[in-house]
C-alpha cells in the first residue's frame, strides 16, 4: 500500500490557512452534534517515526472541545498490562457514548515497532491480526467510529528529522538508538508496516495513508477526512431506520432442546457429599497458589436458572481460594456508565490479571439470553453477539487462561419448589423477587435461547458444562470437581 | 496500647465451634441489611508478621455472601500509584455503598513496614499521620463504616511461625529476611506499631487490638466485633433523623463581598492579546515538558458564572500542551457510580500522575456552590466540606503538586449579554441551556455561596485567582500568566 505513495504532495502556507479557516469551526459544529447523538469516536495514529504524530494530534485537537476527547499514548506495557490479554488495555480505553478517545500509537504497536523488536513473536503474528480484527469489527458494530490514519514519511525525510532532534539538547533525547536503527533499515520497517496496512484495511476499519513529508499538507488531508467522516456518520445516524427487535423464537428447537436431555436424577448422599467437598477445596487450595506461581488467569463463568444453586457452588469454590486472589462478579442490569459503552466493555475491565481468579455470577451471555428475550438489544445485536463472545474466550485464552462456563441446570418444578422454600424461609426471602416470578413465566423461552447460546457458544478452548443441579449436593461437587480436573491437567501441561 | 494485652487468652475448638455456628448466620444477615441500606464497609487488617491476616480474613468472608465484597492486598506501591498522593491508591478502592473492601494491610503501611524499612522518612510521619486521620475522618463523615484490627502476637509466637513456615518447601518463600530481621528487633518494630495505633486510634475509626497467638480466640473476637459493629450501625440507620437541609444564607456577606470588589474593567486590546498570548503559550510549551522531567503534577481548577469563560480560558491553555500530558475533566451531575461513592472520589479518580496536568471544568467545589443553593446534601456536609477540600488540596501539594484554582468572574449584566448573544447566535446557542436561566435567577445565592468558599479554601498552597472576566482579552491572558509564572517559580526551586 506504501509503495504507490506520492510524498512530494505539498501545500502552501496561504493556502493552508485558508483550508484550516475552513475546516476548523466545521470540526467543531460536528463534534458537538456526534456528541449529541451519543457516538463514540477512536481516532488513531500510526506511522513511522518522526513522522510528526505529536504534531498532526495537536492540529487535530486544536478545534475540538477539550472537554470531549483524551488524548492516550501507547507505550510499552506496564507490567499490570503485560498481565492480560493484549487488547485489554485498550478495551478499558474505548471511549463512552460521545466522545472522542485519540491513539498516539496503538494496538498496533503489536504489529510494527513491537515486531520490529522482536517483541512480537513471528508465530504471533496471525493470533495478533485475528485480534485486532475481531477487536475493530465488535467496536464498529457496535456503533463506535473508528478513524485510522498512516503517517507516510520517506526515508530521507525521517533521517533529515531525526538528524534535526538531536542537534539541539532539549529534543536529544527524543531520538533513541532504535528509532536510528530503524532509520538503517526503513525498508524492512517499511515492509512490516505495508504488511500491517493491507491485513488490516477492512471496510468497517479502513486505513487512510496521510502523506507525512509535508505537515501543512498531511494536517488539511487529516483533518478533511475527519471531517467528511463525521458528517457521514451524522448523516446515517438522522437517517438511522430503527433496527429490529426480534428474539425470533418459533419453537423450532423445544423437542430437542439439549437441556431436555439432561440427567436431572443424579445425586450424592450427605455423606459422600461432604467427604468429596473436603478433599477437593483441600487440592483446590494447594492449586490456587500453584496458579499464582505459574501465572495463570483463571475466568469461571456462571450462568443458569433462577435458583439454579449458582451463589452455593460459588461459595464452596471461594472457601478454598485464598482472598486475595480471586474476585467475585455480580453482573445485574448495567449502570448507566456501563451503558455508555460496549456491551463487553464491563467485562473485560473485570477480567483477572495472571494468576488470579475472576468469577463472574452472571455473565455477558446475558446479551443471547434476558437482553434477546426482553427485546433489550436489536435482532442484529444478539444474533452477532456469539460470535463475539467466542472471539472475547478466544484472546483469553490466546493470553493463556483457563475459561470455563457453567450452566446450572434445574427443572420447572424443583425451581417452584425453591421459590416456594425462599418464600416460606424468612432467612431467605431476600433471595426472591417479583422478577423471578416474571422470568419463569418465560421458561420456555429461555430453553430456547440457552439451547442456541450452548449450541453456539461451546468451543474446545471455552466449554460449557452443564451442571445437573436438582441435587445441590451433586452439583456442588461437580463444579467443584470441573475446576480442579481443569486446572490440574493445565498445569500437567506447563512443566 | 499493646504492653497491657494479655496474649495468653484462647479457646478450645467445641467453644469455638459452637460460636461460630451462632456468629455466621448473624454476620450474613447483618451484611445484607447494610447492603440494602446502602452502607459502604471498610475492613482493616493490620498487624505483626505472620500474626495470621491472611487466615483471619478467609474465616471472616466466609460468612459473607462473596458478590458483596472485594479482599485488596497492599503490597509496595506500583510505579503508576508511586506517581500519585499515597492516599491516592485506596481512594480509588473505596467501596461503593453497600459494598465491603477489605484490606491485608492497608495505609498503615507507611506507618509500619514502610517506616521500619526507612522507605517513610521520619520527618514525614507527622504529615502521614494527618493524612490518614482526614483520609478516615473524611470517609467516616461520608456515611463509610471503617473496622481497624490490629493482630497481635508475642516475640515468640512469630519465631515460632516463621519457623514452621520455613520448614515446609511450599510456604518457605514466604517468609523473608525481612521478616527474620523485624523478629530480631521485635522491640523497635512494637515501638513503632504501638505509636501507630496510639496516634491513629480516633473515635470515628477506633483500633480493636486482637490478640492473635491463639488464632481460634482471634477469629471468635473479630467476628463478634464485626456482627456488634453491623448491629450498631444498623440500629443507627434504622433511627435515622433526617438531616437538616439549609444553605444558611442571611444575606450578612452581600454587601462587602470578596466579589463586589472586583474591578471588572481591566481589559487589553486585542493586539496586545494576541501578542501575549502568543508569547505565553511558546513559554508554555517549553514549560510542560520541564514539568514532564521533573516529574511535577498540576492541578489547575476552573470555576466561574456561567458564560464565565471558562471553556476559553481552558482552550488558550491546552493549545500550548502536549495532548499526551494533560487530561481537560468536566465535571457535570455525578452519574450513578458516582453518587454511591464519597463525593470526593470522582475527583481523586482523576488526579494526575506525575509530571502531568489535569485541568478540571467545575471541580469539587461544587459541594459548597450548587449543592448548597439547591439543597442536595446536607447543611453538615457542606459545613464540613471546606476542610475536607483543603485537606484534599494540601495533600496534593504534599506529594509536590502545583494547585491552582480560578474564579472567573463577570457581573450579572455581562452574563445578560453573554447569554443573549448565545441565544441569537446558531454557532453557539448549544451553549445556553434552561439551567442556566435557572441559576442566573440565584445570582445573589450564589454570591454569597462564592464570598464563603473564597475565604474558607484560599490556602497558602492552594490559592485562589480571582479572573476578571468581563473582558475575554484580559481573563485568557491573566489565567496563562498565572499558571506560566506558577510553574516557572516552582522549577526556580527545584533546582
Amino acid at each position: 500500500m506504501l509503495e504507490k505513495i506520492d510524498l512530494t504532495k505539498s501545500l502552501g502556507k496561504k493556502e493552508y490557512k485558508a483550508k484550516m479557516a475552513e475546516l476548523e469551526p466545521k470540526l467543531a459544529q460536528l463534534q458537538r452534534d456526534l456528541k449529541n447523538m451519543g457516538v463514540p469516536v477512536m481516532i488513531v495514529f500510526e506511522g513511522f517515526g518522526a513522522a510528526g504524530k505529536g504534531t498532526q494530534i495537536n492540529r487535530l485537537i486544536e478545534a475540538l472541545d477539550p472537554r470531549g476527547f483524551t488524548v492516550y499514548s501507547t507505550d510499552a506495557e506496564t507490567s499490570e498490562e503485560a498481565m492480560h490479554p493484549f487488547l485489554w488495555r485498550f478495551w478499558t480505553k474505548t471511549p463512552e457514548k460521545g466522545r472522542i478517545a485519540v491513539f498516539d500509537r496503538s494496538w498496533y504497536r503489536k504489529l510494527l515497532v513491537d515486531r520490529y523488536d522482536k517483541k512480537t513473536p513471528k508465530k504471533d503474528i496471525p493470533i495478533v491480526l485475528e485480534d485486532i480484527k475481531s477487536f475493530e469489527k465488535q467496536l464498529t458494530d457496535g456503533g463506535t467510529m473508528l478513524i485510522k490514519f498512516f503517517l507516510d514519511i520517506s526515508e530521507h525525510e525521517q533521517k533529515k528529522r531525526f538528524k534535526k532532534l538531536m542537534e539541539k539538547k532539549a529534543t536529544k533525547w527524543r531520538v533513541t538508538e532504535k528509532d536510528l536503527d530503524r532509520n538503517k533499515h526503513f525498508d524492512k520497517y517499511l515492509e512490516m508496516a505495508d504488511e500491517m496496512l493491507t491485513k488490516t484495511d477492512t471496510e468497517y476499519a479502513p486505513w487512510t495513508i496521510v502523506e507525512a513529508d509535508d505537515e501543512r499538507f498531511a494536517t488539511v488531508k487529516i483533518l478533511t477526512m475527519v471531517v467528511n467522516a463525521f458528517k457521514e456518520r451524522r448523516k446515517k445516524e438522522k437517517s438511522l431506520v430503527k433496527p429490529e427487535i426480534d428474539g425470533k423464537f418459533n419453537g423450532a428447537s423445544l423437542n430437542d432442546s439439549v437441556l431436555k436431555k439432561v440427567d436431572l436424577s443424579k445425586k450424592l448422599s450427605k455423606k459422600e457429599y461432604e467427604k468429596r467437598v473436603d478433599e477437593l477445596q483441600k487440592r483446590l487450595k494447594l492449586l490456587h497458589s500453584r496458579l499464582y506461581a505459574e501465572r495463570i488467569p483463571v475466568v469461571l463463568a456462571f450462568e443458569g436458572w433462577d435458583a439454579g444453586g449458582k451463589g452455593g457452588a460459588i461459595k464452596r469454590l471461594t472457601r478454598a481460594l485464598d482472598p486475595r486472589g480471586y474476585a467475585v462478579n455480580p453482573t445485574s442490569s448495567p449502570n448507566d456508565i456501563e451503558r455508555a459503552h460496549h456491551y463487553l466493555w464491563r467485562f473485560w475491565t473485570k477480567m483477572p490479571k495472571d494468576g488470579h481468579i475472576a468469577i463472574f455470577d452472571r455473565t455477558w451471555y446475558g446479551r443471547v439470553m434476558v437482553e434477546r428475550i426482553e427485546g433489550f438489544c436489536s435482532t442484529q445485536d444478539w444474533q452477532r453477539a456469539y460470535k463475539e463472545m467466542n472471539e472475547m474466550e478466544q484472546q483469553l485464552v490466546n493470553h493463556g487462561a483457563i475459561v470455563i462456563k457453567f450452566w446450572l441446570h434445574i427443572d420447572k418444578d424443583e425451581q417452584a419448589r425453591r421459590f416456594k422454600d425462599r418464600q416460606d424461609n424468612p432467612e431467605k426471602s431476600w433471595k426472591i423477587t417479583d422478577e423471578d416470578w416474571r422470568n419463569r413465566e418465560k421458561w420456555e423461552l429461555y430453553e430456547q435461547a440457552v439451547d442456541d447460546m450452548l449450541v453456539k457458544t461451546s468451543t474446545a478452548n471455552a466449554p460449557w458444562v452443564i451442571v445437573e443441579g436438582n441435587d445441590k449436593y451433586y452439583a456442588r461437587v461437580k463444579v467443584l470437581e470441573t475446576v480442579v480436573n481443569a486446572i490440574e491437567e493445565r498445569l500437567k501441561k506447563e512443566k
